[in-house]
């Protein structure tokens, strides 16, 4: 398979290129590295890489960025950094993607853990995954040549936990390994419309 | 108590009111009609309402549009109407409305069913009820002074069978006093951060 993983040297994305990158022709997709440039939050620029890159198999979008803090300290504004940041991006790449997904091939979004297992200052983060894991279920009823779409929901990764210390309280630490195969089963597996949990 | 209720003359948030204001003081908002009239997509208005009725026990906000149609044909800005439409005035009513809300009081948005049991070309209405939903989780670990937040998220109302034809084949119909009666719980009972699923 031919396969976009956008977000490619994030913690996250690096685990699908680990597990993905072995049986399958993999173009690394990033802001400023990778095999391809690309600014997901510019849709010139998500038509601009799927123009360069051609027809694939897969794409795996693992990208996104949100306001975290106290829901009653929290603006308009600071709520849609979630919506800009992390679910229109990834909805973006899936609408532009359609031309480009070859029959039976597969979009494979990223959402988290936030929506499930709530932490203090994570309102915008629990909304921005909802979102994702919602538009996968709705979307999977409606794609069209035999296109699946599913998202994969981490807990927090074991390489991050020193990032996040002390914002995960007690939240169960994931291996590479671990997220790495939901990104497998996503792409190569026969799923669609579900949200591939790893905890 | 004293309820605002915004959506107050839709099919949903009518189910509130009857549920509620046999025994509470019930503020009706509705755009053109009710008891006070409110852009809710205009920041703005929302405040000038709060400012207008004052201090409250409860905010229930059944309202919200999305953009129908099949994923692969859909634009970013039809999807756009999802979060325009829906989330972003509901999670405005509650970070304009803290300053409003009385110690232990509550807020009770309105998600739907589509991110759980999905319909053809509803993956916008899917996302926008997942952020919802998502919100309302992360939120509620967050809220100052013993405010609670929970979502109500039901089937297609009963009263709305005709309207919806051919939407939601073999989805269920729910009555509107089972609606109510969601709402009776969120405002009424001790839950927080919870989507309270009627089916």
């Amino acid at each position: 398979m031919k396969i976009i993983i956008v977000g490619a040297t994030g913690a996250v994305g690096k685990t699908a290129v680990d597990a993905l990158s072995g049986r399958h022709e993999v173009i690394r997709v990033g802001r400023t590295s990778g095999d391809e440039q690309m600014d997901i939050e510019d849709i010139d620029s998500i038509r601009a890489m799927y123009s360069n890159v051609g027809k694939v198999d897969a794409v795996v979008c693992a990208i996104g960025h949100v306001h975290f803090g106290p829901v009653h300290e929290m603006t308009s504004e600071q709520f849609m950094e979630g919506i800009n940041g992390k679910v229109l991006p990834q909805v973006n790449l899936v609408l532009e993607g359609f031309d480009y997904v070859n029959d039976g091939g597969s979009f494979t979004l990223t959402s988290g853990v936030t929506n499930r297992d709530p932490i203090r200052g994570g309102s915008c983060a629990a909304a921005a995954n909802g979102a994702l894991d919602g538009f996968v279920v709705g979307a999977a009823v409606d794609m069209p040549r035999g296109i699946r779409i599913n998202a994969v929901s981490p807990e927090v990764l074991e390489t991050c936990r020193a990032a996040y210390d002390g914002f995960f309280p007690g939240h169960v630490h994931v291996s590479d390994e671990a997220v790495g195969l939901a990104y497998s089963k996503a792409v190569e597996g026969c799923l669609s419309g579900q949200v591939i949990i790893v905890e």
